[in-house]
């Protein structure tokens, strides 16, 4: 089903580059537990954009954008979980 | 080169959400001038990220890939400009 080929070595260093570019994020708040600067509602749209993106990635037979969007909804849903952890204590 | 078809609907839609999610950033930053909480390496790489999902795009023949992604890498580029125009005069 999903071959990998130049043009997927390509797929593999974007989907390093734009997932590793959320993980800095995901760990503050993940230490500090300070949510008051993460919007919900950007987090929940960026989420089911990146869940329909990886839709299309499957139908594309993308090996590089099925690992990179379950990666980065997986990391969008850590977000909006410690948003909904953490507000609730407010 | 481009075909539009049901599967590329999905990714019209996903590339709608993913992309608007950037928008209050960069708004924000536009009207504030307040640069302090962006960190400069964290675009860079994800313009390198977004850039090379944008030559995957091409190379599959993906329209709604090609538009997500020069609009996204348009939005950072913005980001980037502004950080490094208001870091200056700090």
């Amino acid at each position: 089903m999903f071959e990998i080929d130049a043009i997927e070595i390509i797929g593999f260093i974007a989907a390093f580059l734009t997932t590793s570019a959320f993980v800095p994020q995901v760990y503050k708040t993940w230490k500090t537990k300070n949510v008051e600067a993460i919007s919900l509602t950007m987090y929940l749209v960026m989420f089911t954009g990146v869940f329909l993106w990886l839709l299309y990635g499957i139908y594309m037979n993308s090996l590089s954008m099925l690992i990179a969007n379950i990666i980065t909804s997986s990391l969008i849903l850590v977000l909006i979980l410690l948003k909904i952890k953490y507000s609730k204590k407010e």
